[in-house]
């Protein structure tokens, strides 16, 4: 449970997956003030596919919350509910119930979302995943975050849950801009498998605490938050790449010169999404021609004589000398010799491997991460429920 | 190398992917006339991403196929190339052309296509694939083909090499309009890995050397023979779902009243693909909620309240008694008891299992062909180039 002093300023962003969790209708309904004070989110069960009665568990929960924690029964719609766990099993009402009254009964005043929230909210995850950053406004403006998420990993929306305070003082409809930018950005460019999830959700709660003039319009105080919500928002994501499931590499994907952004984001999201691009990755295998192939199918506009492609190591490669290698330059590849074999199985080993496709078509550009796909993403995922 | 005594009535269907191999496109330009007489196919190097020097050595390919198999060095473009195997590498043409050589002189007449040619195309293949119908028009008519394939698949198209043989008289357009149906519901619905290669095309001669009368029009000749060779490229196509890389089950999805038979569709390649679903069903674990929310980001109109699953054994786990099992009925999960437990974990350890989900919002249908994603495949695909 987060709960807050007073209602704050509360924005959110949810998944795009028609089969939604009851968590996610009843958040959205419940943002519709633009104003929330708690945030009360379960783990080990999404309460999605379940009916109406999953929809009345999700109301409880709120309830609960709103009676509990000092909100008052009558606001139970400033309590925002989120669930992520198995699907299509009825939340174990009794044992949700006994926890609010637990968690409330030791709420701790004046804490920022930590490493122990970050904790009690995980599924898979092996890792806590939070960040923090401050910025100067006219007052000292804190940002915190903790998210969840190693499984069921894809955008549109946003893969995960994520829960965002700040202390900054900004109109709602800043706040629902900031966030929609920041979220577009981080943690709708990455995916670890393609399943969008019917429980994704980030939501930031803005009390207004610190003092400040609020931030109502756009302007250098806007430009400041946003960007440090964005910043806080790529932490997150990279976070989740670096958990994700069985993951042993992380995988950069630059698409430049795309005709458009879309055609960008899509090139992007069909490399990091392709099985093949994934277990070269593990393999540590420079087998571009299925990069430039997933280009190809990705529904974007590409002429295949225009391609470029560069394979690098991401930074932390970066010791072991030349980090880069082209190996396709205007359809051609590139003269297949042993020393350039010799260079690219280096360079893909690396902790982060950095793949830069030159469309030539345009000027639209994006960067998406992504991770390999390993054994041990089968194993984990081959017996999840059961 | 797959000659016929006389120029035959042609017709092919090709891969939709834009980064697209030599073959592809020398190959669709040679089919404008409606006429081929041979076939000529090298596995292990796909001949893609290989600019201007790819495209040469296709056509010499073709060049030194016509000189060497008495069709003529001025009749080049009788030859339909095709290639499969590593991307981005140029063709080793000394090999190439002296297995053309060797081939030619060793031609057998009369031989139909079989097991000994479907063994000469694979790859990563296990099993070769192959397959024949005869039908019996005012002349028995025969057609038999052969095909490769066990990663890289996915639709659209189509996702795997296969060739086909037949002794039917027909015109360039019946054949083409035959083709691109029984190529639409078999090899176009089936998806191993989501990835559609550069290389892939379904090709098909029609000799007429069975002495009917030709099928110029819609009509009952017509409709049989589209009908045999619908059930041949099904035969085929689920050949390839057995043989896939890594399999161990087969996943049969059945999609029925969708909005519209795209919606339909959607749904089917979403399930099949979706990674988490593959990896459940490689568990032999009902973890259905995975199925749902596949559909719920497949794009497709989706009500969850409408959605109805069913979750059943493959013939061959029929006699294990009763073998399906109702999971969500109307977005209501059914009851989790341990007998529908242990009902749900015999269905699941089937060769094959068979999901049905009942969208209700229309009548559109469809049946798509998947896998499970085990290790294995993992390990094949992380070191298939090096």
């Amino acid at each position: 449970m987060i709960v807050a002093d007073t209602p704050c300023t509360a924005a959110g962003v949810f998944t795009t997956n028609k089969v939604s969790a009851a968590a996610v209708d009843v958040a959205k309904r419940h943002l519709r003030s633009g104003t929330a004070q708690a945030i009360v989110c379960n783990s080990g069960n999404a309460n999605a596919a379940t009916g109406q009665t999953g929809l009345r568990n999700a109301m409880r929960m709120c309830q609960r919350v709103a009676q509990q924690a000092g909100i008052g029964k009558a606001h139970t719609g400033l309590v925002l509910p989120s669930s992520t766990g198995v699907i299509g099993r009825q939340l174990p009402m009794d044992k949700i119930e006994r926890g609010i009254a637990a968690l409330a009964a030791r709420l701790t005043r004046g804490a920022t979302v930590d490493a122990a929230v970050a904790k009690s909210i995980l599924t898979t995850d092996l890792v806590p995943k939070h960040a923090a950053r401050t910025i100067g406004l006219s007052r000292r403006v804190q940002l915190a975050g903790v998210c969840k998420g190693s499984g069921m990993i894809a955008p549109n929306m946003a893969t995960l849950l994520a829960f965002i305070t700040t202390d900054a003082a900004i109109s709602g409809k800043m706040l629902r801009a900031a966030l929609k930018q920041a979220v577009a950005v981080s943690f709708n460019r990455i995916s670890v498998d393609g399943h969008t999830s019917p429980s994704d959700m980030v939501l930031v709660l803005a009390s207004g605490a610190a003092g400040h003039a609020p931030i109502q319009q756009p302007g250098r105080d806007f430009e400041r938050f946003s960007h440090a919500l964005t910043a806080l928002c790529h932490d997150l994501a990279y976070q989740i790449v670096l958990d994700a499931e069985g993951m042993t590499r992380v995988m950069r994907v630059c698409v430049r010169g795309a005709k458009s952004q879309r055609d960008a984001d899509r090139i992007g999201k069909a490399i990091v999404d392709s099985p093949l691009v994934k277990t070269a990755v593990h393999g540590g295998d420079a087998n571009w021609g299925r990069i430039v192939t997933a280009a190809g199918y990705s529904g974007a506009a590409i002429d295949p004589t225009a391609l470029s492609l560069d394979v690098a190591s991401g930074p932390a490669g970066r010791r072991n000398g030349r980090t880069s290698q082209c190996v396709l330059r205007r359809g051609q590849p590139i003269r297949d010799d042993p020393r350039t074999r010799q260079r690219l199985a280096r360079i893909m080993t690396a902790q982060e491997v950095v793949f830069t496709l030159h469309v030539g078509l345009g000027k639209a550009t994006t960067q998406w991460l992504g991770c390999d796909l390993s054994r041990r993403y089968v194993t984990i995922n081959a017996d999840y429920t059961t």
